[in-house]
This record gives structure tokens, sequence and C-alpha cells, in this order.
């Protein structure tokens, strides 16, 4: 495997920063951010902010982390639980940081393939007044990574946050890839989250940072954050150091996200253009950078797939010649993997991806 | 107060990478720390565990959550209490985060003026076994912060540890600090912390990185400390970008903490030949690179000495010209101020200081 | 409605202790049980942890508490996660402690209308080992409160409880009202929880007793189970005031749950009888102690329906005379009535329900 | 050991209810307290309300979870922080459920012996408006059991809560034994209680009750109590079983506490006169029912002392004769001793408690 090209669909989390982003963190006026002297952080909150229309934003080093100060801050009160959909990252992969840091109760809502749920199974589950634990915020995902990097349709959003004003509840947006939302549907950013009270967004997927994340909100729940954080161990020094790439990455990444759409539109057409019953992208149209394949496991289990893509065989090295590659993917389960394009990934590395893919599927019949 | 220097002696935590150190962040290699394969995290992991003489190293982003993961992975067990100094900085310093977030129970000793506690108190405080909450750790600071930036005696560590091993208790040593500890006293680091279970150290404070810290000890202690650093929303991924600063601060920085300490001796020094009664250095043996001044509140109350340091009046620009500076120090409390030195002050920083000292004690008789 | 006689369904906790009983209570020999020197404590712990099969038994104050501390107890280490039931008392009705109080995170199983859930989705939501929150636990209920009053099948018990084994986690039986279940299915108590880690059974629920739980496990999960009781306030002094309430309702009260079988069958099939699509048992073959009513809201709601039993009309008056009575049901939502059978409801007072449940379904036409 | 009388003064709780108390136990009206059906314990909370003049009162299962609700309801927001003595029994005797069930942390303030501490102490530890945690409630003890069942001076108490008020902090007093504070102040409780937030109060200690204790103050305090208590399972259903007790005492016997004030002087006064080196009472001026009595080790050692008190030896057999007693106390230290008296000791048990003190003391000479 060892000249071999590898090219990681893995997550867009392993991008690494480009020689400008590099240049961005070599020249960042820093200070110290526990005095909220670092001119590159607070330039960086102010841009966050304004970019998804809210009054002020926090900065933190990870979505996990994003997410659970936005949870400790909303459920500020003892007893508040938190409704969230069954498939929510924060629900599957942050550790159980809501319970076993937060102390807060939760219940889900079934996910839809498209990261909705049912608005009538929310309403069932949304307690009465004064019945505990007192009922407190929703979280929604956006792109939702586990159902398909699926966007959420803003009807969907803007009637959970109907709901929620109406039951006095909050409405935070778990929104790790949200400019991808933005962009695949063409509603802008301030829009989808005109009435969510929070939003978390990550700098280090696929913007290509190293490191962060932003929480945003109102002026008073950052306040209440900023101590949240500070709690976790999450305020950092010259953190500058990371804000200069967020900065950059917010002035550059953004509107080049569509290319990592077309590119995963390519290489699932190139799976459903095989028409087989054994491999097939899970759900037909679609989404942004993420995309599931779903196998019949008699051919390949996930496992075995994500393994042999790993592999060059013999008859491939004979066939593909030196445009062999190693494609690194996520196997999710007995019969699911997942890719995802990114920042890293050029139009010739699909293009490789694809060839593989190609060879894979013509020389594995059920 | 415009064109003039301004000496930051408020923390050695305000120090700004150097040229060198942001080359090497320039040049760090990275990769996604999540999966494990960030480089220069896994170099720095395994040089700072060789360094303080454990098995094994977290990078974390914090002093503040290096302590609360060391307290949350030693109290995996539900009912824990710890034992740790009354003016220790986890007590004191990073928001409660041990009852919290941790959900851990503590009783404090009382510090003496050079960071240790009665022996005597710490046994009687120890619970008999099966006794709840179930002592289970002792936490110690070396240099100890709020005590006068006192490095710890051995034989106090030692019997410490000798006592915690009796009554089966780990220790954790807070080692924000512990380079300076290890230079004033002249122990090595692995033979000061030989009987400790854990260490955290800071590489944003006088080793001058902008973030991080090290928690080391053993490789099963690290192994659930890496899920409660996740658990927080600590795990970052090209951390490399911080580890690489970290890498080039323990190559090359350590050593110069000396210089510190210099640094700081001469300018309580200078204080301490006044010989006067309304300021003087606390502690008398001033210690490592933290010095704490007392002050005659019918003089100048701690705010307004700060105040002063603050400021140029009039006469001080007639009388020192064009070396006048304005310096920054801290207030703890009505009569207590602190300063620190570190990296970014040089040693012509320090007679300009000791210059503006002058002047005002000279010139505000009491 | 002064002076007619009120029949109260709404759940089997509303039982007064009799006068033998009182006179067991009366008479009971007691200690300070935090110092375990109640005898009568001591002697329905003993009989209780015989009557389940298990090695040692607890007395606490009330179901919701048991069930706390075998959480607790059970996920005793940082980090754990149960799973249980989406229907479950725990999850719904027993304000979140879980989370709120004992900091531990939980993945729900859809319940089926008896309260099983699918073994597949069991396996599915297992995390593997390693990854965290680390599964720990699984609860089931039985009977099932929510779930119709449903016994759990032995065969489902059985296999969730090898599958526990399989992975390493504990099961914990939600059993409040576990003697029920045993009368209805003809299996012995220790049989059904031969495999169940621990079982919590409610003595002031249809034995009749005014207050306590019983938690049952083995030596070492009785012993820790003692210490969270004691953390969360529950310890009791001369406790045998009420543990001799217990013994005399294990002594006397559990046989006789057949007799609240047959009442609640004669009400049920009552209803049934008239065979309208507007009121009708909302599980066919009825169990135990509890049944579900459904109506359809068009013809009246939860609440109005359970406000129609409350109320005595004036024909009802006319027709029924002195054999009118109000009725206590529960409105459990917009088209679900709860009612409960218990020790002091009398066969006469079972006609007299069916009379009134009679009188409203043939004056209250669709 | 066998046929000779024991007298228990290892503490109040070991009381057992009366024949008049368990009469009135048997009479008792009950109903299902969940659904606030209870009037019995309706009308203890309120009787408990008025006695110590607050708005509404809590009936819960015993002082450590009328203490914990307390903490759990003051501190309703994250972050929170208590103060407390470092002897109160919230911070020595209660399993530290203030960090480990409420996540609450703490800081500590020196008990003087007489149960109160530093007012400047407590103003220097009250952090500033802004900085977390946030201090936000102080607790006191009154009697302070381990300082030496000393009343609290009315004059402390006012200081303590007009710091607290100043610094916008809520006071809760751990009254475990407030009424005998009273008693021997001479001060009426609502008087004591005038500006404390908060109040809990033991039946099951002096007032002879089986189990309870009640927590008082505010309605909207009291509401939020209620959930809480829910919350920890402290909720229970025909509590009126153990409320009548309570009622019956409330009504019966406060008063009468000064007897066992008299009991505790004659001992302690017996013991004093004896002028001995090797053992005294703790401190001079006796308190209410609890008295601490300090031994030489060299003599006998506080476990050694109390295994004297429980033996009856062949020389005192001989002296005493049918006036020989088993004693016993309780030993808190290798040199304390304390013995409580109560509503189950008589005047003719103090006399036969003295003379076998008067034969320890004069048969074992240093």
């Amino acid at each position: 495997m060892d000249s071999h090209k590898v090219i990681d669909l893995r997550s867009d989390t392993v991008t690494k920063p480009s020689a400008d982003m590099r240049k961005a963190i070599y020249e960042s006026v820093v200070g110290d951010n526990c005095y909220n002297e670092d001119p590159s952080v607070t330039e960086l909150e102010k841009l966050a902010a304004k970019l998804v229309g809210k009054e002020r934003a926090l900065f933190v080093s990870s979505g996990t982390m994003s997410n659970l100060v936005a949870v400790m801050t909303h459920c500020w009160e003892r007893g508040s639980e938190i409704l969230l959909g069954d498939q929510a990252h924060i629900h599957i992969n942050e550790l159980g940081g809501i319970a076993t840091v937060a102390s807060v109760h939760h219940r889900t809502l079934t996910n839809n393939s498209d990261g909705t749920f049912s608005i009538d199974e929310l309403v069932a589950k949304i307690r009465n007044k004064g019945v505990y634990p007192n009922p407190t915020l929703i979280c929604l995902e956006n792109t939702h990574n586990i159902c398909n990097g699926s966007p959420l349709p803003l009807e969907f959003i803007d009637e959970v946050c109907r709901i929620a004003k109406q039951h006095n509840l909050s409405v935070h947006m778990d929104g790790a890839r949200i400019f991808n939302a933005s962009l695949k549907t063409g509603v802008p950013v301030p829009r989808i989250l005109r009435d969510c009270d929070s939003v978390s967004f990550c700098l280090s997927k696929g913007l290509g940072c190293p490191v962060g994340s932003l929480l945003c909100g109102s002026n008073e729940f950052i306040e209440r954050a900023w101590i949240c954080r500070y709690m976790l161990g999450g305020a950092m020094r010259q953190s500058g150091i990371l804000a200069s790439a967020g900065l950059y990455a917010l002035n550059n990444n953004i509107d080049r996200l569509a290319i990592d759409h077309k590119h995963a539109l390519m290489i699932s057409s190139a799976i459903a253009k095989h028409d087989k019953s054994y491999i097939r992208v899970t759900v037909k149209n679609i989404h942004t950078n993420i995309v599931y394949i779903t196998t019949d496991p008699n051919w390949m289990t996930g496992p075995q797939f994500v393994n042999r893509l790993n592999t060059i065989t013999e008859e491939e090295r004979t066939v593909l010649g030196d445009r062999c590659v190693v494609v690194k993917m996520g196997s999710r389960s007995a019969t699911k993997i997942r890719f995802v394009t990114h920042l890293d990934i050029t139009a010739d590395d699909i293009e490789l991806v694809i060839e593989k893919l190609n060879f894979i599927i013509n020389n594995n019949n059920q």
C-alpha cells in the first residue's frame, strides 16, 4: 500500500490547514483570551455572529463542547429536559455529556431519513407546564450527519420553532455543517436560524480549520455560555492562533463547499449508474458532502467493503496501473458505509475513487 | 498612556508565541487527533510523559481542564471525595467544576504560606474506609500560585504520598508551574513526582505557548482521562498546530525559567530595599516567578496601587522621561498585589519596572 | 355529590391501611435503622429477599427511590448508560432522576403494547465495548404500568437477560407490581427474576401498605445501594413502623391480588359487551389490575369521560337511585383513561361501577 | 451483660414511639400524599410552618433529605456555591450529597466551639458578583451537633443573615434540634429564624418520632422543594402514618426537651465535680441535650472509655449491685466521647449513669 495515494473520505474532519491558512495562523495577532484580550478571537466571534445572524458568538474547542455548553446554558435550572432526535450527534456521538456532565434528562424523537421528526410526536412528548423534568430545549441538527447528511427543510425548522415558542421552549441548532445546509437549500444561514435561539457550527469540518467551533446566540446566552465553557476547562489563552485559521476559513472556504457537494454527487452517481441490488446509495437524492452507501452483507458487509477499499489487489494493480489508490471510508454498521468529501479532495481524486469503485463493483458480482 | 511601553506582569499566561515558536507552528505536521493520527500531538505527549517520569500523557486545552479531567478520572466511582488545600487553584479559581461538573465532594486543608498543609490535619480528615463520601484523592499544587508562588518542599510531597498510599488514596499534582518548582529546588521533576499518581502542567504559562496543558499518569489512567476529556468536549482535531508550539517550548523554554526567577528576585529586592512598613514583599524569601506584595491600605489599597502602576503622572514624566512605563500587576485583595515574571519580559523591562516602583515608593510617603 | 359513595380507581396507591395492618403497625418492634437496629426492617428485608429469590433487600421510602438507587448502584462508574423502554415508569414518571440526580445517560427502546421491546433494537443500541457512554444496565418493568398493566412474557425477560450477560450488562427489574405479574402468568416470582440482577417492588400499591418499596439484589449490590439511599436522604430511623405494615402485607395480601385481577376483568368485560366503537378497552386481553380505556374524542375525550364519572346527573339519580356512585379514574391523554383495582375495592363496588358505566354508555350514544 | 439495664445515650435518634404516639399513629387519618390528599401530612405541615414562622412546610423522611432538598432548591441554578461551617452536619455527615447528588460546590468556614464562625472569614469568602461558582446560600446549624450541641447566639444568626441579604445570598438553617436551641436561649423559634430563608427540623431526634423531618420556607421555595423531594424518591403515599406521630410530638414533646437539658447537665456536673485532668466535659458551660467528654488517651481513649461503659466489671457488680447498668455513648475520636439525653431516659436512668461514671472515675486513677 506504501507508494499508493491515499484518499481519505472518512470525514471532513481530517482536513489539514492549507499553506494560506498556515500563513494566517503564523501572522495571527493574539492576546490572553481569558482576559478577553485576543483580537483574533474577538474578530472571529464578531464575524461568526454576523454570518449566522445572532448577537454574539463564543469560540470553543470542538463541536461536542459547543453543543454541551449550549445544553448547559439553556438548561440553567435544575430539572430541565431536552427533546432531540434519536439519531442526533448529541445523542449518539457526544459521550452522553448532557447527562453525565450536565445532569440534563432527555427524550428522543424518531428521526426520519432526512433528519426531521414528526411534529405530532414532538408535541406529544412536551410535558405539561409544572411537570418535571421540565421541558426546556429542543435540539435540531442541520445538516444531519447520521440522517444521510441531509439539510433540514426550512418549513420543518420553522414549525419546530413555532411549537417551541408556544410551549416556552428554546431551540438549539447543532449546525456543525450549517453552511453546507445553506448552500444545498439556497436559504441564507440567518434565515434558516431565524427562530432558533442558539446555533453551533464547526470550523474543523468542511471549512478546513485545525480546531474550533462557534456557539452563537443572544448576548445574555453567550454570557452564561462563557461561564459554562470555563467550567469545562474550555477557556484558552492565546486562542487567536486557532481563531485566525477560523477567520481565514470564514472568509475563503464557505462558497467552495459547493465543490464538495459536486464531488459527493459524482461518486454517488457513479454508484447509482451500476444499478446493482447489492450496493446502492442509501438515500437516492444525495445530499451535501455526506453520503451513505448500503451494501448487501451477502456481497460484502460494511467492514468488508471498507476493508476492500483500503486494499489494492493484484488484479486491480494490473488493470488500473498507477491510477490505483487506497480509499478510506467509514463503516457505520453491518450494511452501511459513509463517505464524506472535503477541502483536501480534488476533482482528480474523485475520478480515482470512482475508477476504484467501478473496478470493485464490476469485479465482485454477487 | 498611549505612546508608553506597557510591561504586563499580571500573569505568565499573557505571553505571546515567539517568532521561532510561530515557525514551529507553521511547519507542524498534523492529523486528526480524534482518530489518534496527529504526529505532533503524539510526539508532544511522549516527550511530556518522559519529562515528568510518567507512562503516558494527554494534551488538553487548559490547566483547568487538565485538573478537572484528573479529578473525574481518579474519582471514577460514585461518591468519591477529594482533599485539597483551601488556597488551591482547583478550589478557588476553577469555577467549582469538581462539584458542578464532576459531582465530587471535597474537604479542604488549611494552606500554609508555602502551599503546604498540616499532615495531622490531613490524616484527621481522611474518613475511615467504608464511610462516605469515600476519600479517593489528594490534590497538591506546585509551585503554589496563591501561596506566594512557593515550591513545595520535597519531604512534604513525599510524606503526603506516603499517607495517601497508606490510606489507599491517589495523589494528583497540579503542577501548572512544576518546572519552576524543579528549577527553584534543584530537584528533578520526575523525583518531585515520584510518588504522585498524576500531574498536570501548563504550556501556556511560563513556557510561552499560546494554548495547552498536559495531564500525565499511568497508561490505564490516561485511557480513562481520554474519555473524560472527550466527554467535556476537549477532544480536538488537528491539535498538532498547538502541540508543535508545546514541543518547541519543552525543547527550548524550560531552562530559561531561571531568568524569570532572577527577574522576580530583582523586583522584590528593590521593594525590600526601601524597608517601608507600608509596602513590602508578602513573604520574605521570594519564590520562583510569582511574587505577592502587601500594602498598608492607609497608604494605598491593592486596587489603588495597581491603578497607580497603570498611570503615568506629570511628575513621573518629568523625572523619568522616556523611561516612563505603564506596569500591569494584579490586585488580589484590599492589601495584596501579585506580579509574575515571564518569557516576554526582558532585563531592561525589569529595570524600568524597578525605576517606576522606586519613584512611587519615594514619592508617596505615608 | 356529597352523600354518594366514592369509588376510587385512580391507582392502587390510594389504598389505606386496614385495621389489621394498623394493629401490626401499632405493635411493631422498632429500633434505629441507621444503626441497623430495627428488627422489623431486618425481618422485612429478609422476607422480601426470600420472596423474590435474591440475597438481600433494602427498604426504601418509594418506588421512585428504589429505581433511582438501583440505577445509581448499577451505574457506579462515571459515564454509564442505561437502556430502557420509552414507556418505562423510570423514563416517564420519575422526574428524570437518572440524569438530574444520578448523571446517567440513557437510550430508549420502543415499547410494544405489552411492555416488551424488540430484541433486535436492543442489540443494535448496545454500544461496543470501550465506546462511551458505557452501556451498563437494562431496565425492564413488570407488570408494565403504561403498557396496559401487562405482565412481561417469561421468554422475553430470559432473552433480554441472555443478551445482557453476553454484553456484560446488568438487568434491573422495576417490579413495582411483580406479584401481579406472577399471579397473572403463574410463574413464581423467583423464576421471573432468575437472571435479573436486581428488582424493586412496592408495598404501597396493590399490597396495601402506606409507604415503602424494597430493592433486592446481591449482598454486594445492596451494600452499595445502602450508601446511595443514605446519600439521597432515604435512610430512616424507626422505620419498623412502616416495615411492620410491609410484613403484614407480604404475609397476607399477595394472594388476594387475584381478586383485583378478577375485578378488573369484570369492568373491562362489561365495557367490551357494549361493543361500541366510541368506548373500548385499549388492549383486548385485559391484564392484571390495570386497564386502559380508549374513547373516541368526538364522543368524549379522556378528561370529559373522567369528569362524567366524577359527576352524578339528575337522570342517573332517577334511574340508579341509591346505587349512584362517584367513580374516580385517571385521564392519561385526549383519548385514554386508566383504572386500577385494588385492596379497598369490594365486589359490590365493582357492580356499582359497572352499573354507572352501563348507564353512561347507554345514555350517551354517539 | 444480659440481664442488666441498657441506657442508650448514643443519640436522641434512638427514641422509640411511646404508647400514646403509637395510638396516634394507629388512629391516623391518611390519604395519598402524592396526590396531596393526606390530611395528617397537611395538618403537620401547617403546624410546622406556624411553629417556625414560615409560610409553608414539607414533610420529608430524614434530616439529611431535608437539608439536601434545601440545598437543591436554593441552588436551583447551575454553578451555585454554598458556604457552611467545616463542622456542619451537612459537610461531615450527609455523605457529600450536596456535591455527589446536587452538583453544588462549597467553601467551608472554620467553626468555633459554639458552632459560630468568623463574620470576617464569611465576608472574605463570598465571591464577587459574576464570579463563579456563584455564592448562593449560607448554611447554619442550630443547635450545632459537632460543636458541643451549642445553640447559636441570636446576634450571630442576625449578623450572618444581614451579610447574606447584603450579598444577595439565602440562609438555610439546619435546625434539626431548633427547639432545643430555643429552649436553651429563651428565644422563640420564629425569632431565631426571622431572617433565615428556610429551616429544617427533625421529628425523630429529641421529639421522639420514628421518622421524619420538616423543611420550611416560603410558598415558592416549598413548591420547588416539592419537586426536588420527588426527584430524590422522597415522596411517600399514606405518609400520614408518620405525620400523625409528628403531630403528636409537636403537640406534646417540645416543652419536655427541658428535661433532657436538665439530665445532660446532671451528668456533666457529676463529671466536672471530680475535677480530674484525665476526664472532663469538653466545653464547660454545657449545652442542651448533647455533651462531649474529653479524655486523656493515656488514661482511656475514646473507644476504650465507650467500651468500659459497655461493660460491667466484677468489682462494679460487687459495689453497685443491682444498680449496675450498661451505658452506651458514642466515641467521636481518640479523645472525644459524645452522649445525648432524650425522651426515653428517665431521672432514675440518669442517676444510674452517674453512679457508673463515678465508679469508673474513682476506680481508674491515672
